[in-house]
C-alpha cells in the first residue's frame, strides 16, 4: 500500500464536502475559489457536481489544470431507473458525458436509481441499469470518460440505488464487459461488507473508476447528511484501501463528506482537516 | 412453497407490531388481551418482548397455549458487544434464556450489538459475538430454547449489530456448530441481499430459528420506526420466503412491524390487516 503520511498529492476533493448543494458552497465559494484553495493545500484533484458547472465545463477544466490539479471526476449521470429517473434518461446521460468530456474529467459517477415502479426486489431494476449503461458505454469511451458504477449503501435500495453491493456491481461490470465501465468504491457505502476483498479481487486496476473516502459514524443520525470525517467513525479505512489497491489500482482518493456538521464549518478548516486526516489515517 | 391464501394459522404476531414500546401496547393492551385478539383472528403464535413479561413468564406461556397458540419467540438477549452491551452480558443473557424457557418459547432472538469501542470494522466485534453465543449455547439447549442469530440491516452496523449480512451469520452458525444455534431471517434486514438464496442453501431446515415479515417502503423516512406493512413496499416477499422454505423449513411467519404509522392505528385494525395481507401476499 502507498504511504500518504508525508504526501497528500493523491488526495482529491469532492466538492460535496464543502456543501455543494447549499447556496453556493458552504461559504458561497465559486469553483475558482475551490480550485485555488485545493491547489494552495497540495490536493491533487477535484471532482465536481454538474450543478456547479453550467456552461463553463471547458473553462473550469482548464483552470483546474492550470492550477496543477486534475479533474478526477464529475457527479453524476441521472438516475437510470426507478421513480427518480427522468423521462429522457438517454439525453441526460449524454449531457453528463459531454460535460465530463468538456471538463476533461477522468470519470463520471453513475448513481443508478431505485426500484422500478410495479416491480418487487432488485432484479428487474438492475437489468434496466445494466442495459442502459451498456448502451452508453461507447459514447463515454469516445469522449474519453470512464463510467463509474457506484453501489450505494443498502439503506438507499428503495429510492436511490437498486445496486447496493459490490458483488452485484462487479457482476454488472463483468456482464457489460466494456473498457469504459468500472467501479466506484465509496467507504460510506461498502465499509460493512465483509466480502469486499473477495469481490474486488475479481477486478483489474483499470476497472476501478474511483475511490471515495469518509467515515461511518457509529451513531449515524441521518443517512443522507451525517457522514463522518475520516477517523471519527468505525470504518477500517486502511483495510478498505488495501482491498482496492490489491487490484493494482493507484489512483486518487477522493474525500466526499455529506454532513450538515462539516457544511457548517469554514471551508478552509474542512480542507485542512481532510488533508491532515488523510495523511494520518487513510 | 406453502399456500397461505386460505389459512393463516402459520402467522405469528411479534408484539412490536402493536407498539410494544409505547406505554403498554398501542392502545394500552395487556398481554392477555393480545393473546385473546390473536386467538380470535386465527393467528398461530405470538412472540413477546421481555419488557412485557416481567415475572409472569410461566403464566403468560400457559395462557398462550390455553388459547391454542404457541409462543413462537422471545425478543431478546442483551446486546453482546459494542457500546450498548451491558456490563454483565452473561447474566443478562442467562436471564433471557430463563424467561424464554418459562414462556415455553421456541426461540430467543439475538441482536448482537455494534462495533466494539477501540476497534475499526466489524471483524473483532464479530469474534466476540461468536464466542459469547458459543459459550451460552449449552444453557439454551438445556432450557429447550433455540438461539436465533439475527443479521440486521447494514444501516445498524455501527451501534446495534456488527452482524449485517446473511453470509456472515451463516459463517458464524457454521463456526459455532451447535444444535441450539440457528438463523433469524427478517425481511426488513435482508430484502436487498441478492445472495440470499445461495447463503440460505448452506443451512438445514432446523437451523432456521425464525422468519420475520414486514416490507421495506421505497421511501423509508426513519430506519427504526418506518417499516412497511406487507405489500406496501418493494421487498419481494414471495422470493424471500421461497429462499427460506428451500431449506425445508416450514415454521411460523412472524409479522414484526416497527412503525409510528401503524402504532397510531387501532390494534384490531392492524391485526386484521396483517392477516389479510399475509393471505394475499406472503
Amino acid at each position: 500500500m502507498r504511504d500518504f503520511s508525508q504526501d497528500h498529492s493523491a488526495l482529491a476533493l469532492n466538492t460535496a464536502t464543502l456543501g455543494h448543494n447549499l447556496d453556493g458552497y458552504g461559504a458561497g465559494w465559486s469553483p475558482e475559489r475551490v480550485i485555488d484553495a485545493c491547489a494552495a493545500r497540495g490536493y491533487g484533484g477535484i471532482t465536481f457536481w454538474r450543478r456547479e458547472i453550467g456552461g463553463q465545463a471547458v473553462q473550469i477544466g482548464q483552470a483546474v489544470r492550470a492550477a496543477g490539479l486534475r479533474v478526477t471526476g464529475l457527479c453524476r449521470t441521472p438516475l437510470l431507473v426507478g421513480p427518480g429517473a427522468p423521462d429522457d434518461v438517454t439525453g441526460d446521460f449524454r449531457a453528463s458525458i459531454e460535460m465530463a468530456a468538456g471538463l476533461g474529467a477522468d470519470s463520471l459517477t453513475i448513481v443508478v436509481g431505485g426500484v422500478q415502479e410495479g416491480t418487487k426486489g432488485l432484479g428487474e431494476s438492475l437489468k434496466i441499469v445494466r442495459d442502459t449503461v451498456a448502451r452508453m458505454a461507447d459514447e463515454a469511451q469516445s469522449a474519453g470518460v470512464m463510467l463509474g458504477i457506484e453501489p450505494l449503501h443498502p439503506v438507499y435500495a428503495g429510492d436511490r440505488s437498486c445496486l447496493v453491493s459490490v458483488r452485484d456491481a462487479v457482476d454488472m461490470i463483468e456482464e457489460i464487459d466494456h473498457a469504459a465501465v468500472g467501479l466506484d468504491v465509496d467507504v460510506y457505502h461498502v465499509w460493512w461488507d465483509r466480502s469486499l476483498v473477495d469481490q474486488l479481487a475479481r477486478l483489474r486496476a483499470d476497472q476501478i473508476a474511483g475511490y471515495h473516502i469518509c467515515d461511518w459514524l457509529a451513531e449515524t443520525r441521518d443517512v443522507l447528511l451525517d457522514r463522518g470525517m475520516m477517523g471519527d467513525g468505525v470504518a477500517d479505512l486502511t483495510a478498505i484501501r488495501g482491498a482496492v489497491e490489491a487490484t493494482g489500482w493507484r489512483g486518487f482518493c477522493e474525500v466526499e463528506i455529506f454532513s450538515k456538521h462539516w457544511w457548517s464549518r469554514p471551508p478552509e478548516e474542512v480542507l485542512d482537516l481532510c488533508a491532515a486526516r488523510f495523511r494520518e489515517l487513510c
